[in-house]
């Protein structure tokens, strides 16, 4: 019988991921609907309370202690609103105060993705063990999260960690978030991929042209493709020295699809970090590829669920963090 | 009789500075040295000896409970040692160990001169009464420090807050660090007096060519000492930026003699910053100079004596802070 339970939600451009999770992050019930994601606000919520009907229709629910949402971002913790860039029906929407409305008065906690991502790999994954880390999803964007002093650091709006938005080329390309030259500009999939074709790239006779396709063409020995991911590994190291830099951490965690590269991408980021983790204080500073996978996001989350009011540590979950 | 001090320490490349520093943060003794920078080691460590000698004769010694060190960086809180760039004989110098010898086994706190001038700032200066804060000073060189969650974050080896030394030009000029393109290779006061010369700028018949110089001529209306600075001003915003992003900021800080120019500076810094600081949660971000002046070392360092132990919040100064 479980008694000590916590409710995640995972909400993506993609999909609305729910699960009830237990202290040891295994997910015992889970439920899942597509993202409405160009409808109006009140459709993609009706998908939500689809997957919290499933949850809660569980005999397992009545062990539930705390809800714990992941969202793509921006979010607003303070307020408890949500305006993901992909789901446009969603600006300012008051997700706690509806998820809240469904679960009987339980506590609601909502973080970015990216700082979920960081909880689970924190708890679980790469970042165990860590008292300062950076965790980044490399992927259609780029998110992160940080572990600072042993604890989840989420920033008074849930949002901190977002190193895809950090200008590392003042005078580059025109981001859509309306800055110039940020990481995910540069080291996004999709921007690995468009770089490759204008440098001449070829894609096979599948027609593939995604980062992962890029990546297949560096291994066989494409010098475009390989340099696509090199520029993109640059781009990476000066976000992550920077981060390093600004606020110490000892291992950056790199997940999401373009991580799936494996070598093609780490070493040349180990060889560019080499160029800008300059100072004494952040040579040590190792990369690793995450180890949570598709799951992450509920996992997170529900770590996520137990700390607020705890300074960020957790309090469920502190036996296994 | 003053029964609850602090000796502090601001070690420079220039003056060795020292103090005793009652509760409301008044300094009651001072002493000073020119720092010896180009002797080796034990020469440099002479002078402190004897900063230390002068406050340690002073009656009111007897009310020290702790010394605080503020120092040029890098730093390594974890081991005690200092490598200040500008003292080449000092190269992982034992300075706690030496300055533990000569008072007795009080405690001692070293932290880098950034988060010195932080703790000032975020207890007597411009960002006191913010939770999340970016302090800079931005001089010869640019330093920073940073307050999270309500206290002084310094890093694992106190050197946090290093905003100088982030990359926000990846294919820029050399930094004298070894990266490319860094904060203050744009924005520190001889990168400006060396881009408007580099633009034609003639200075005035005293030959005065520093960043000051400059100032005053684009508010006479020198346009390349004007684009100078707007040049320095958009670097700084792509920095303040990226922290923001990273960590959640509600305010940053500037000070250092830059900061002086007043308008010549802000001005374009607070336009720069509506370009980079662009997602919703940083786009609240303001701006202030400092209010510390030359003693914010001192001040700093005395603060950051009481932070040991405490999770970065000081205990001695709580009421004030």
């Amino acid at each position: 019988m479980h008694t000590s339970l916590v409710a995640a939600l995972d909400i993506g451009g993609t999909k609305i991921a729910g699960a009830l999770v237990d202290l040891s992050g295994t997910l015992l019930v889970r439920a899942q609907r597509p993202t409405p994601a160009r409808e109006g606000g009140d459709t993609v919520m009706r998908a939500v309370e689809a997957v919290l009907a499933e949850l809660t229709a569980s005999p397992l629910w009545a062990g539930v202690m705390a809800v714990g949402i992941g969202s793509a971002g921006p979010v607003d913790a303070s307020t408890g609103t949500v305006s993901p860039v992909n789901v446009p029906g969603w600006r300012g929407f008051p997700l706690v105060a509806r998820v809240s409305r469904k679960v009987g008065g339980l506590p609601v906690e909502l973080v970015g993705d990216g700082v979920a991502m960081t909880a689970a790999e924190h708890w679980q994954g790469a970042a165990r063990g860590y008292d300062n880390a950076l965790c980044m999803v490399v992927s259609t964007g780029v998110g992160g999260g940080l572990v600072l002093n042993g604890a989840l650091h989420t920033g008074p709006t849930g949002n901190a960690g977002h190193i895809g938005h950090i200008s590392v080329d003042l005078d580059g390309d025109l981001c859509p978030c309306g800055a110039r030259g940020c990481v995910e500009r540069i080291a996004s999939g999709p921007n690995i991929a468009r770089r490759a074709l204008e440098g001449g790239w070829v894609p096979g006779p599948d027609g593939d042209t995604s980062a992962a396709a890029v990546a297949a063409a560096a291994r066989a020995g494409n010098p475009v493709a390989a340099a696509s991911f090199e520029r993109a590994a640059q781009a990476l190291a000066a976000g992550i020295a920077a981060t390093a830099t600004l606020v110490e951490i000892d291992i950056a965690v790199i997940g999401g699809g373009v991580a799936g590269a494996g070598e093609v991408l780490f070493a040349p980021l180990r060889r560019a970090l080499r160029d800008y983790a300059t100072l004494s204080f952040v040579q040590r500073l190792t990369v690793a590829p995450a180890l949570t996978g598709t799951d992450a996001g509920l996992v997170g989350a529900a770590a996520a669920a137990t700390l607020a009011g705890h300074g960020g540590r957790p309090t469920v979950f502190s036996g296994r963090s």
